[in-house]
């Protein structure tokens, strides 16, 4: 289906937030044609000042849309579902699709369900984020540091698998993995929400203003990303909720756990559980 | 009771870990004649070999220890209240003392309360904990970034207070504050205590090996001090025991309550959550 990686010259991106900008200017910068569909001028003007597109538009119509063979939805969840439902008439056939969905089985199978036949969904996330949302914050460095997950079903192609692969590859992004759908969205639910989560939580315990001044690195790392986009996580969250309730309810047990054994003067559980975590932790200065 | 700041120049360190070495490092830096006593003569080589000290040894000696106007205290806290108990005649009159225990009142009524009537003992918690402990990883370059705290009683006389607090400004502290040992603890629990317990639960959920190439920023940095010192960490929770299942209950409500928001489906109050911690992490941006 798909067509080799040379010949994809045009690509659109729809939704110019944080990520889809970064897609944009590095996706410029090595030589594709790239434009863009957002809500607001005020975002095309500034994509179009900063040399991140070569033209974009507001509205979405057939004339402009059919134009690109590779399209990167950068949308949250639920618009990017209902775009597809809306528009997907627009694409011209044999078009590739690829997002940056921060969610999976929410979104996969409703896209791949409806989809034309001769439009294949190839799905991704790619693990940017920062705590700073919207094009001016857009800068491509930031995938150098940054894995890259596709996340393919049993409706992909090796091809289609491949391409976006290769645009991972190229956008610069430190490591590319596959995941299935579920497995993504545990692994999401752990390492990402469940952290969020823990951060916004310690930052609601208190009026911290005060402690501000004797805030050592502990805390401050703790609570870096509680300075959140309260709209955009509270769907991924409520999107994978019953995932992210079960890596929840783990926390929960192994902090009771703790909470007993320090209730207890359990010296011995208190310090397997910290010889355990420096043993763990350990793996990650290695990277 | 004491004689002025530039009158103290033999300084004792008592533990040369990685605080009480980079105390030293700095002392001698500072023209200082800095003493040491450690419990192993190849701490006591390293420190010479680097020029922390002067000179050092690791046997107690009424000889040696009564040499010094100033001595500071680099122990935990059992072995502080201990070395007290066991030699505090040694000191010579109108010796000043200080320390660096992060737990205060497990430590400063015990030591003030047995402590001669011609020695005062400031104390004092410089929040500049590393990962790795050791005298190899003495570093003084790291109170440029970190608070000093004073926890003085009503034991204490002003000009204790003000030597201690030269003391803490010199050794380049950021920022230098005075709190009751109640407040302190508090503080320590919830700043500190907690952070560490959160990053040692969330360490210990799964094993993560296999997620390491997945990991972003998030969760590298809430997990980056569960590696930990598990003998020095636990004394320390024990030590606060009261105080920090306070504030892993205060935790333990607040994150309920996202959980059970998630769980039925309560946007506002996710959004409401999360809109608090962006607005109180903001303040600590601005730092």
């Amino acid at each position: 289906m798909t067509k080799g990686f040379i010949n994809y010259r045009r690509v659109l991106i729809v939704g110019l937030g944080m990520i889809g900008g970064s897609y944009a200017q590095k996706l410029t910068a090595l030589g594709f044609e790239v434009g863009a569909l957002a809500r607001r001028q005020s975002t095309i003007d500034y994509a179009l000042e900063h040399g991140f597109i070569a033209h974009g538009q507001t509205e979405v119509t057939r004339e402009y849309v059919s134009q690109f063979d590779l399209v990167v939805f950068a949308l949250y969840p639920k618009a990017f579902v209902d775009w597809i439902r809306q528009y997907q008439d627009f694409f011209q056939p044999g078009a590739v699709i690829t997002d940056v969905t921060g969610v999976k089985r929410a979104v996969v199978p409703a896209v791949q369900g409806m989809l034309r036949p001769d439009v294949e969904f190839v799905p991704a996330h790619p693990m940017a984020g920062r705590e700073r949302s919207g094009v001016e914050y857009a800068d491509c460095r930031v995938f150098a540091d940054a894995n890259f997950i596709i996340t393919p079903t049993e409706r992909n192609s090796p091809e289609g698998i491949e391409l976006v692969r290769t645009l991972g590859c190229i956008l610069g992004f430190r490591h590319i993995a596959v995941l299935s759908i579920e497995a993504h969205d545990e692994m999401i639910g752990f390492l990402s929400q469940l952290t969020h989560c823990i951060a916004v939580v310690l930052m609601d315990c208190k009026d911290s203003e005060k402690l501000a001044e004797y805030t050592g690195d502990s805390f401050r790392d703790l609570t870096r990303i509680a300075r959140i986009n309260e709209n955009m996580w509270t769907e991924l969250f409520l999107d994978n909720r019953d995932e992210l309730l079960s890596q929840m309810d783990l926390f929960l047990d192994k902090f009771a756990q703790l909470r007993d054994a320090l209730k207890a003067g359990d010296e011995e559980t208190m310090k397997e559980m910290m010889r355990l975590s420096t043993y763990r932790r350990s793996f990650f200065d290695k990277k």
